[in-house]
């Protein structure tokens, strides 16, 4: 088994790091990803494009958001390979997953995702969770503080200062509870021992 | 006074359509941004690409949200040239109002811009109207109705369908009255008797 770099590590070396959003329509998929971006663009220091694209292919109910986020300007909005990929069904990890960076954080819903396709996927049940609070559509909020707390690019602080930002009112003691049980989950994975496919450089050395 | 291309002229020309919808931080635009993309990209038939992007500048409380429709595949997501900008306030229709194109719908919260840059403004109380329903906070909601309307983008019936895939449900009836306020709104608005600014190639002719 390889050792992934250091999480610290991995962190400090990316000036782009690139996040991809999945799930079927009602799983909210969007809406975490504005939240992100927020949290890193509004509330700290980033640059960051947040992206949707529909197309003929939008009509099968399947949802799809991106994050950029930089310590630079960001010139291409969209993802090139992904730093980070977070899956809330089995249908939309078998459809994007390509272009997974091979250091990078794949992250899937274990309620409705079966079959990882790496044993370096971090698999937390965050519908389960969601349906413990009492609302099964706060499972998107639940994915939002596990993905804050392992990319390490947004501080829990700002993370909770853009769901309030974002959610109404009415809503907001759920949707805190739904991020902190998100942030728990996070806590009991150890990011730094899990195993990950070999890259070319792994396998033949730096190629440079 | 020039005449502006009427209406159906003008949609019909367009393969690609690049909106703007921007306001200070609580007027919802960006909720507005995606309910449109997903009317035209889920329920209708375009290509579509949905863009927030921040910077240091976002710190201010001001929001952007961008979407481009458009009949082929999108290569570029960001705008270019608007063809339809939507300013919920002053200080967001002041800080946004370039690259405009001359044919395109400038269209303005009256509740909160005094001064429009173009005679050709649209300007329609979205803020008033949504307290005269008793919630301020639907105003990006009457604005989505009289775009939604004016721009000729989206039907009337597949825009409901994305405000009630999108909004909770304890608020759909407010958002649906609220978007049908706006449409009822827009269809005051003779965009084909509207002035614009003439371009280069009204005065100097077509110059290719």
């Amino acid at each position: 088994m390889l050792k992934r770099k250091s999480k610290s590590e991995y962190v400090m070396k990316k000036e782009r790091y690139e996040m991809r959003f999945c799930g079927s329509g009602g799983q909210g998929v969007i809406t975490a990803a504005v939240i992100f971006a927020e949290a890193a663009g509004v509330f700290g220091d980033y640059y960051v494009c947040q992206t949707q694209s529909y197309g003929p292919q939008s009509r099968g109910g399947s949802s799809k958001a991106e994050v950029i986020i930089s310590t630079k300007e960001i010139d291409y909005p969209k993802v090139v390979k992904m730093d980070c990929f977070l899956a809330m069904n089995q249908t939309a990890l078998d459809a994007f997953f390509s272009n997974f960076e091979t250091d990078g954080l794949l992250i899937v819903d274990s309620t409705f995702v079966e079959q990882v396709p790496t044993s370096g996927a971090i698999s937390l049940p965050f519908t389960e969770i969601a349906r413990e609070l009492g609302k099964e559509i706060v499972a998107n909020i639940v994915a939002l503080g596990a993905i804050g707390y392992l990319s390490g690019k947004v501080s829990m602080e700002n993370l909770e200062k853009a769901v309030i930002a974002r959610v109404p009112e009415k809503f907001r003691e759920l949707n805190i509870e739904a991020l902190h049980a998100g942030i728990e989950l996070a806590k009991n994975v150890n990011v730094d021992n899990l195993s990950h496919s070999p890259s070319l450089d792994d396998i033949y050395g730096h190629t440079d």
